[in-house]
């Protein structure tokens, strides 16, 4: 994928280190994105996912990172994929989203992913909240 | 929402009052609807579940209460929300369906939601029965 | 399966022919269950259906069969399974369920469903009640 | 619903005409919302979600229209709803998100919701933009 | 049903009896199919799915039991129903398929069901591995 | 991505002419992946498919390409996604798989993902097996 950096031929190093720069700006220093699981059992698809989903999405100049990780926290609510989700609503704090934009944006869903759905979303988020609380991190 | 009353201008706080009794109806005394997270990072949120669900839905006479409460906890049955699941499980007990009701409803949602669907449904309805006779009330 | 016929030895065409009566009483005469497709595909899968669904289940007496197709209904409005959910409002409407209460019923399901799957649920209801109403039958 | 006017005890006359002005402004002049079915079956409905959907979600100051809008076309994207996924890409153009923003919102949900469901987002957006050129308007 | 075993007319007794030595040979000796819940509550609905699920189905000779098991945990990872999922990688396992395959099939699905989606299984797959290799059975 | 080829520096040039080869294998000739939608509106994500799903996934040898067609129509059947599913169901054909293995397998997912989605799989089946035949190729 190139056609983002203007003609350049790519290798897969080019978009692999690129990629691995995504997951520390949104998710911190030293957090992986994926799960151990995934990294033992399927490194091909941990390079996969820094290359192809973070390097070939996420650089992309139309939509900045904030928006996108944004989104991408709304979707997981709404497909109640839980330890992913609790990952982008912590990379949303991270590009400057704040707590009350997040409990907005979920209680937004509401009329659209049920009721329920928020509850649980709101539940992680609580999660969330706490454990950047405890870690004195702001 | 005014319609089932007859031409009465409701202000919010009829609405809040006439929602805040159908949960300890639905659920039992003193078991709030929704979760602890979101009652504390969306005050909001909890009061218009409050108003706009149970006081504006729920009290409507074209469907009574018991059957509102059963055709929720199909609902929350297909879509797999675990915890809501369980409350609106033990709704149905309180509202006067037997056991074998229910067990049979959760059955017969299997050729629509699918074998495992109903293999989880029913490890819920399990666990609310025997909380309840732990509990020592009927 | 013949725990609710009280110890009697079924063959396969007990279960056929007792499953048979079950669609004509909720679809009305002349309307077989399932599509075209799957009778011409899947002759099997016509006969299980017949048999282990309507045969097996819909016959058990500890719930009627009034209440089966609502939560039937209700099932296939939070799935979004169109076609099956025109056949189960028809259904619920030839089991003695009025108009007024399936509206309220999909109504009732928008805060967990969301409301666009209520939106779609009553255009799905009203294209029933308009074929009913152009066929002249009650 | 109140907590965002500041202890105004607002009626219900108050929360459905500020309701009415939102889909007029994210849908545009002319365009109601929900379907004719929901209007003509279920007025009650069609009211509660001018009122407790436009009237109570909508306008709360924390997130701004634009922002609300692309979030709905985001769930409804990945729920697959497509008739209302019509009406939220319509209305986060009217809201100042440019087509190649909401290109590209949906494809950074690809990853997530699976490539399938983008193709079929894709799809509506292009319908959306279609009808948007053969009507003359911006 | 018999149309697959040409024109023999089964009792109920038949089709248990069939059904019973699938579990077996897909789960291992001793682990009978579904959840306690279910035989506890249910006893019903586990013979049910021992005949008109392992009996009906799994037994026909259009596709191999091999095949049938893998199809059957492709689904369970795309509907995210995980005690079932681990359950039918274990049975891939019995069946012959190497821990690559099983791998590279979850992996295979990212695009269709979502990163996250495979993510979640291949946490799934790792338990199911570690458990057997704790067991000392190959 | 270059695990499956041992240490060759790939560049995005090879990845794409090896991924466009597959749709072709798989789709037969001139039948292009996605929709025009997509290839209109976001030729980045058409090619993003080539190389990252085609040109990554499909070429790595763990499971051969007919397989991976098989569990693909699977996921996309329990997904309801039908207009992927008509291509997919018509991949399985070009792969070899008869008929009648894609209808048996169609129908030994009943039981998971509901009855209402084989018969929707079913009818996308016919579809494509009725063209198929009108085209008069084999």
């Amino acid at each position: 994928m190139n056609d983002n950096l203007g003609g350049i031929t790519n290798t897969d190093e080019d978009r692999l280190s690129r990629g691995r720069r995504i997951p520390e700006q949104i998710m911190g220093p030293g957090v992986p994105p994926g799960t151990p699981a995934t990294q033992e059992l399927a490194p091909f698809f941990s390079s996969w996912v820094y290359e192809s989903v973070f390097g070939d999405f996420y650089t992309r100049p139309q939509l900045d990172l904030k928006t996108r990780v944004f989104i991408t926290m709304v979707a997981l609510s709404v497909q109640g994929r839980m330890s992913q989700l609790r990952g982008y609503i912590g990379a949303s704090l991270n590009q400057g989203w704040t707590r009350e934009e997040i409990i907005e944006a979920l209680v937004q869903l509401a009329p659209y992913q049920g009721v329920p759905a928020t509850h649980d979303a709101l539940a992680a988020a609580k999660e969330v909240f706490d454990a950047k609380m405890a870690s004195g991190r702001p």
